[in-house]
C-alpha cells in the first residue's frame, strides 16, 4: 500500500504516541490509534497557532478533553514544531519529564489545559469560547478583528457520560457559542467494555436538545469528511459536535477492545501494528516526507501571528486606551495596590454584601471582569449592576450560569486559561462540593479564578444541615495552592479582594449571610497585616508576655472581640488573632508564625466548622468548633446552641486558665 | 366559587405550607402553591403507603427532589395522617422541630430521603427504583409479588440543570427503570429570574435522548390530566418524565415571579392569596370536608399493608429460606462476625485485589449485595464473578454505572434508603471529588453505603497529578460520621469489610493500586484490635516506656515496619501504630487514646497525603506527608521522591531524637 504524505503524517502521529506508551510501559495507546486522523484533520487544516510562541494571544485553542490520550497530544506537539523533542517523547511518564501521564498546562509548551479528570476539558473549552466572544465584543473594531479564533476540543464517551459535560453543553447551547467545535471520538469502548453496557443514550439527540449542531460521521479515518464537517460547523450559529465513529486501537490486534485502552500494546502487538500500517521506520521516527506536511502548518502559524502583530500594533495606535486595556488584561496587570475599594459607613454589614460592594466598585476599572453565580446571584451578591448580561450582549460581564456549579467552575478555569479575563463565580459554600473537581484543577493549573462562596456557616440558619457547611471550609484549605480566605468583616473583605486581584492563583472567598460589625477603627491595621494571613487584631494593653489567645476566622472574630472585652473587664489579659487565610500564613517565616502563636500561651480557636487541622497550625489548643452536622433554626440561635457565644468563650477561657496547659488529645 | 372537596384538599395543602413558611418567616412558598395539585394527584390516587407504619417495606416511594419545597411535603404528611401534627407545622424551621428547612430522612416520619442539594433526589429515586427491580426479581414468585411498587419523584428545573440529574437519567434510561415516574414542576422560574435567562434547552428531547418516556402537560392545576398521565406512564416500558407547566406562587400576588421562591409572602400578600382562593379558615386549618378525602387514602394504605402482611406471611411459609433472607436483608442483619473472609497465601497483594477477593468470597452469602464501579471495575476490583449484570438480568448484582460517579453515589444512597440492599460503588479515590455531595448525604442520612476508592495515593504512579489523590483522604475524614478506612494490608482489608458489613453507616474503604506485604503473622492481633481504629502493631521487645512511635495508615504501615526493624538494629526502640480509621479511633475512650499516643513519646506520622489534621489526633509530631500536588512517574519512584522511604523515616527519626521535643508549628 502506497502511503500519501498525509497518511504518512497521520501514521507518524500514531506511532510516536504508541511508541512513547510502549517505552514508558504505561499509558493509553488505543485512542491515539483511533483518533489520530481527526486530530490531524484539525491541526493540519484549521488550528492557527505559532509553535515558536505558544502564548500568541489570538491563536485557536485546542483542548484534549480526553486527557488520557496525552501521548497523542505530545505527538502532535512534536510534529507541529513545538518545543517538545523526541527525547521528551521517550521520557513519557517519567520523573521530571515534559510529558507527564496527562497533559498539564504550564508544564508542556502548547498544552492549553490540564485534562484527565473527565468532562473538565469540554467544560474549560466552553469557558475559552466564552472568553473569546466576550473579548471580541469588547475590543474588536471595524477592520480590527483583534480577537477572532475558534476553540476546538476532542472529547470521549467518558467525557460525555460525566454530568459536568451536560451542564457545560447546556450552557454553551444557551449562550450560542458558535465558535466552539467539539470532535467526539466515538469509539464505543470504555474501560469495562463496549459502551453499550452502560451508555446507550442518543448523544446526537441530547446535544441537539442543548441547542448544538450535531453531525455524525461513520468513518474516523476519512479525513476529508472530517475537514468538510468542521468547515460546515463554522457556518452554523450554534456550538458544534461532530460525532465521529472511530475504532479504538485501530490497526492493532487489540482494535475495538478495551484491552487497548489503558495498557501498552506489548511487543508482539506492536509488531503486528507496524505490519498493518507498513511501518518499518526505526522507533520514534518522523519520516522526511512528512516534514513538509507538518512544517507548512508551523510556517503558516508564524505568519498568522506576524500578521496579527501588525494588526494589533495599528490597533494600539488607533485605539490606544483599548489597546492598553487589552494588553494589561492579558498580562494580568491589574494594579490592585492602587484600586479604590469601598468604605463602609455602617456599623454592621454581611461580608457577602461587602463583597458585592467591592465588585460593583471595581467593575468600571476592570474592563474584563466577568462572572456570575450558579443561580444564586441575589444571595451571593455577585451581580454587576451596570455591566449587562453575557448572552444578549456578548460584552455583558454578568454570566447567568444556571444551577450548574460544576460547569461554572470549569468555565471559570477556561476563561482564566484563555487569558485576558478576570473570572469569578459564586454559589453557597455548601455547593462547593458540587464543583470540587474543578476547584482542584484551578489549584493544579494555578488559574486566576475567584470563587465566591457565601452562606459560609451554620449561621445561615433555617435552611438546615443540607445547606450548612461544616467541613467545607477546612476541606477547601486542604487543596494545595488554593487561597481560602474567610474575612472577619467588610474591611477584611476588601483586602480579600485586593489579594484576589493580585493575580497569584485561585482564591476562594468565604462570606457570611449574616451581618457582622465593621472594624473601621482597625482599618489601617487590617490593611497593613491582612496579607500575613493571620495577625493580632487586638491585645490587652500592658498585658503580660503571654496573654490568653482567642484565635478565629470570619464571623467568629467579632465574637472573640466581644469576649475579649469581657475577659479584660474581669482582669484577664487577652489577645485576639484574626486568621483570614491559612495559605497566606503558611508563606510567612517560621519566626513570624512562632512569635504569633508562642507555645507558652493558652489558646482557644473559635471557628464554626470542623476543628481538625487547627492543631497543626497553632499547636495545642482548646477548640470551639462543630464536629457534627448542623440544624435548622434561626441563625443566631443555631450559632448560640453550637457554642458560638461570648458566654461559652468566657467559660472555656476560665476553665483552661484554671488548669495546666495540656497537649491536644 | 364553590369548591369541590378535592379542590379544598389541594388548597388545604397549599395553605398549611405557606402558613408554615409565614410563621417561620423563612422558607419557600412559591413551589407549594404551584405544585400542590400534582402532589395531590400523586398522593391521592397513586402512592400506596401506610401513615401509621411509614416503614412498611412494599410501600411506594416518594422523593421530593426539590427539597426546598419541604413545607409542601410536611403539609402532605400531616394531611395524609402521618405522625406530624399541626404543632409540628407551626414549628417549621425551628430548633429541634420535626419540620426542618429541608426534608431529612430519619428525622420526620414519612420522609424517604434527605433532599435540598439539587439533583440528589432524582438520583436517589433512580437508586430506589433499581432496588425495587432487583428485589422483585430476586424474591418474587408466581402469585407472590412480594416486592412490587413504584418510585415517584417531584423534580424542579434546578434539579434538571444539575449534571447529576443527567447522569442519573441516562443511567435510568439505560436500565429501563419503568417503574420510576418523575413529575417535573416546570414553573419556568429560578432564583435569578425566568429560567429562560439560563436554561433554554429542550428538556423533553433531552430525556427522550436518555430513553425516557416524556409527556408535557400545559396546566399544572388540571389534576385529572396529571392522573391520566401517571396512569399512562405506568403502561410504558421506560422511566417517565411528566413535564407539567405550573405557576410558581400560583394564586398569590407574587405568582410567576422569583420573589415567591425563597421568601415568605408577607402579611399583605398572604391576605390576597386567601382572597384568591376564597380561603377564610383560621390559620393552620384542615377543613372538615377534606378529612374524608385524605382519610380514605390513609385507610387504603393500612389495608394495603395488611394484605401484604398476609401475603408475606404465606410466602415465608412456602419459601422459608427466601423469606428469611429477605427479612434479614431488610433488617440489615448481616451477621458480619461469622462471615468467613478470605485468607492470603501470598507475601504481597494490593489491597484493592484483597478487597476484590473479599467481595467475591462474601457474595454467595449476601443475596442482596449489589454494586459496581463508575467504569473502573477492572481497576477497582469490584466485579462479582458469578453474579450477573443488572440490566439483562434484573437479579444481576453487578451494576455498570458508567463514567457517572455522582449518579453512582446518589443511586447507592437510594438503594440503601430503599432498604433490603447492601450497596457498594467504586472509583479512583481522586474521583471521590466528583461525588462528594452524595458522599456527604450518605453521612448526613447515615445510609449503609460502601464506597470503594482505589488508587489511593501518589503510589499509583504514571497517571500523574490529575489522578493522584493528595487531599482526598484527609478531606473525606472531615465529613462527620463517614468511616474512612485505609487498610494497611490484606488482613486489615478483611477487617475493613467486616466493619462495613456491620450496618453502622457509610464507609469509604481506600485501597492501593500497588502490592503490599501481607501481615499473616499479625492476623490475630489485627482481627482483635482493628475496630479500635488505631492500635500498636509492633513494639520493640523490652523497650523503655516511651519508644519512638511511627504512626501510619495504608501503604505506609509496611514501610514503617521495615523502618522499625532497621531502627531496632541500630538500638533505637520503636513502636509502629497502624491507624486504619480515625472515625473508629474517635469512638474510643480518652484513656485509650492518651495511652496509645502518650504525650511524652516522639512521634513520626507517615502518610502519603496532606499532613494537616494529624496534630489534632496524635498531638505534636513530626510528619512525612505531601503538601503539594503529585508527579507523573513510576509509582515506587514517586513514593521515594516524596520521602516515603525507609531511609527518610530513619533520618527523620535520628534527627528528632537528637533534639528536644518541640510543639507543632
Amino acid at each position: 500500500m502506497k502511503q500519501t504524505n498525509e497518511n504518512l503524517a497521520i501514521n507518524t502521529i500514531r506511532f510516536l504516541a504508541i511508541e512513547a506508551v510502549e517505552k514508558a510501559n504505561s499509558g493509553h495507546p488505543g485512542m491515539p490509534l483511533g483518533a489520530a486522523p481527526m486530530a490531524f484533520a484539525l491541526w493540519q487544516n484549521f488550528i492557527q497557532q505559532n509553535p515558536t510562541n505558544p502564548q500568541w494571544f489570538n491563536r485557536d485553542r485546542f483542548v484534549l478533553s480526553a486527557g488520557h490520550a496525552s501521548a497523542l497530544l505530545y505527538s502532535l506537539l512534536h510534529c507541529y514544531g513545538f518545543d517538545l523533542s523526541i527525547d521528551d517523547l521517550k521520557n513519557f511518564r517519567q520523573w521530571g519529564s515534559k510529558t507527564p501521564g496527562h497533559p498539564e498546562v504550564g508544564h508542556t509548551p502548547g498544552v492549553e489545559a490540564t485534562t484527565g479528570p473527565l468532562g473538565q476539558g469540554i467544560g474549560m473549552a466552553v469557558g475559552m469560547a466564552m472568553a473569546e466572544e466576550f473579548l471580541a465584543e469588547q475590543f474588536n473594531k471595524p477592520d480590527f478583528n483583534i480577537i477572532e479564533h475558534y476553540t476546538y476540543a476532542i472529547v470521549s464517551d467518558g467525557d460525555l457520560m460525566e454530568g459536568i459535560s451536560s451542564e457545560s453543553a447546556s450552557l454553551a447551547g444557551h449562550l450560542n457559542l458558535k465558535k466552539l467545535i467539539c470532535l467526539y471520538d466515538d469509539n464505543e469502548i470504555s474501560i469495562e467494555g463496549p459502551t453499550s453496557i452502560a451508555f446507550t443514550e442518543d448523544t446526537k439527540k441530547r446535544f441537539e436538545s442543548f441547542g448544538w449542531d450535531v453531525v455524525e460521521l461513520p468513518d474516523g479515518n476519512d479525513v476529508s469528511a472530517i475537514v468538510d464537517a468542521v468547515n460546515n460547523a463554522k457556518l452554523t450559529d450554534k456550538p458544534s459536535l461532530i460525532k465521529i465513529r472511530t475504532e479504538i486501537g485501530h490497526g492493532s490486534p487489540k482494535a475495538n477492545s478495551e484491552s487497548s485502552h489503558g495498557s501498552p500494546l506489548g511487543k508482539e502487538a506492536m509488531q503486528q501494528t507496524r505490519n498493518h500500517y507498513n511501518w518499518d521506520y526505526p522507533e520514534f521516527t518522523v519520516p522526511e516526507e512528512t516534514k513538509d506536511v507538518f512544517g507548512q502548518v508551523a510556517e503558516n502559524g508564524k505568519k498568522s501571528e506576524s500578521t496579527w502583530n501588525t494588526l494589533f500594533s495599528n490597533y494600539k495606535k488607533k485605539y490606544p486606551e483599548l489597546g492598553l486595556a487589552l494588553k494589561k488584561a492579558i498580562a494580568k496587570d491589574f494594579d490592585p495596590e492602587n484600586i479604590e475599594l469601598p468604605t463602609y459607613d455602617v456599623s454592621k454589614i454581611a461580608t457577602r454584601a461587602a463583597s458585592g460592594k467591592v465588585l460593583n466598585t471595581i467593575e468600571p476599572h476592570f474592563p474584563t471582569l466577568v462572572g456570575g453565580s450558579a443561580d444564586l446571584a441575589p444571595s451571593n451578591n455577585t451581580f454587576l449592576n451596570n455591566a449587562g448580561i453575557f448572552k444578549q450582549d456578548k460584552a455583558g460581564k454578568n454570566v447567568r450560569f444556571g444551577v450548574r456549579e460544576h460547569a461554572m467552575g470549569a468555565a471559570l478555569n477556561g476563561m482564566a486559561l484563555h487569558g485576558g479575563i478576570l473570572p469569578y463565580g459564586g454559589t453557597f459554600l455548601i455547593f462547593s462540593d458540587y464543583m470540587r473537581a474543578s476547584i482542584r484543577l484551578s489549584a493544579l493549573m494555578n488559574t486566576n479564578v475567584v470563587y465566591i462562596f457565601t452562606h459560609d456557616s451554620v449561621g445561615l440558619g433555617e435552611d438546615g444541615p443540607t445547606h450548612q457547611p461544616i467541613e467545607q471550609l477546612m476541606s477547601l484549605r486542604l487543596i494545595p495552592g488554593l487561597s481560602v480566605i474567610r474575612p472577619a468583616d467588610a474591611i477584611e473583605t476588601n483586602e480579600a479582594w485586593r489579594y484576589a486581584l493580585s493575580g497569584q492563583g485561585p482564591v476562594a472567598i468565604l462570606l457570611t449571610r449574616q451581618g457582622l460589625p465593621v472594624m473601621n477603627d482597625k482599618k489601617a491595621l487590617i490593611e497593613d497585616l491582612f496579607v500575613k494571613g493571620a495577625y493580632p487584631l487586638y491585645t490587652t494593653p500592658h498585658a503580660s508576655e503571654h496573654p490568653l489567645q482567642l484565635i478565629a476566622s470570619g464571623s467568629e472574630v467579632s465574637l472573640c472581640m466581644e469576649a475579649a472585652k469581657e475577659l479584660e473587664s474581669k482582669g484577664i489579659p487577652v489577645q485576639v488573632i484574626s486568621v483570614p487565610c491559612w495559605e497566606l500564613l503558611k508563606r510567612q517565616s517560621k519566626r513570624y508564625r512562632s512569635e504569633l502563636f508562642p507555645s507558652a500561651t493558652h489558646k482557644i480557636v473559635v471557628e464554626a466548622g470542623i476543628t481538625t487541622g487547627w492543631g497543626d497550625i497553632v499547636g495545642p489548643c482548646e477548640q470551639i468548633g462543630i464536629n457534627s452536622f448542623g440544624a435548622s433554626a434561626p441563625g443566631p440561635l443555631v450559632m448560640e446552641n453550637y457554642g458560638f457565644s461570648v458566654k461559652n468563650i468566657i467559660e472555656t477561657a476560665e476553665t483552661i486558665l484554671s488548669k495546666e496547659l495540656e497537649p491536644v488529645a
